[in-house]
């Protein structure tokens, strides 16, 4: 590496700070604060090296989601959290993050660039092992912060049972287990009252 | 993994969700707020993946270093964090980090426990290729955070030039180019006001 790239490397570090300032609709166990991207993308990779003998295809490269799910939210320094059930703002995420991946990861050299490109299109597109193993652990995390802040996420937006299974039954293409855990905990979440039956 | 196993998972990775909460001495680069030890731990295996040709060792274990950075500072949810330029708290920090470490790791089933274990305490001694590395990173992080900022923080602990060689100077270890760079950033932090000559 040049002292060029090096320099390259540095704007875009510093650049990806503000993803500490991008705020998701998942509270923090201790209900102080909305969580940020990046204690977000934390927490995802962590559980990915804790939870990788759970994933559905053994001979997962565990390097490859870790990667993945470290960067996977960058885009949204530019485009934004969109809640995973908002229709309208789903509607043109794809194109609002496809721009921002093209700005900030090529502040990166060509070759960084390329390889950050193709493993956000991959965790996107979630065909391979790794992309499907990385959106279980993207989907089960806010579960678990919703289940542990009785609900009020999900009760803010007024989310339903149904709902909440039809968002999050990808889980079972990563992981039949952690799938057949995240059922356990949202018929636990419905007992308790912290997620409304339809 | 059993079932039982899966739920000591879950547990430990709802016990982390704390480390959101413990702030560090470092404003974020936009100023909105103090950053978070899991955000801070995110930011540093990124730099991990990305700068791992600047390691010293060119056959360093990236895998290795990324896991370290991502539970180095999980310790800080019993013991807080010791700001590094605190001469008293420094002194019993060992000791509290360690209680902490066996508390918190131990919710972990016993192999897993014992991987967070011996990773943390390599990370400690700084001795290998990996956490020479990883604690290379861990300097350069703040640094970068304290030069975006003018230097708040530093200027709020009266911290001068030297002090922050002296602090800092373990990269050069870690990467001799990296140790390169922050002497330069160091310098012109110096000129440009935001660091106070001895
Ligand atoms: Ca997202």
């Amino acid at each position: 590496m040049t002292i060029d790239e090096l320099q390259s490397n540095i704007k875009f570090i510093v650049e990806i700070d503000k993803l500490k300032s991008v705020y998701r609709q998942t509270l923090l166990t201790d209900k102080s604060r909305y969580e940020g991207d990046a204690e977000h993308s934390w927490h995802l990779a962590t559980m990915a090296f804790l939870l990788k003998d759970f994933a559905n295809d053994p001979n997962v490269d565990i390097l490859k989601v870790i990667k993945m799910v470290l960067i996977h939210d960058i885009v949204e320094i530019d485009a934004g959290d969109t809640y995973c059930y908002d229709v309208i703002g789903n509607k043109d995420k794809r194109v609002r993050e496809e721009k921002a991946a093209k700005r900030i990861f090529n502040i990166l050299p060509e070759k960084q660039a390329k390889e950050m490109l193709d493993l956000w299109e991959e965790f996107e597109e979630m065909q391979t092992s790794e992309a499907k193993f990385a959106a279980s652990l993207d989907r089960l995390q806010p579960m678990l912060n919703n289940y542990y802040t009785e609900g009020i996420s999900w009760n803010k937006h007024g989310i339903k049972v149904s709902k909440v299974i039809e968002r999050n039954k990808h889980i079972k293409e990563g992981s039949p287990l952690l799938w057949d855990f995240a059922l356990k905990l949202i018929n636990d979440a419905v007992e308790k009252g912290y997620l409304q039956r339809d």
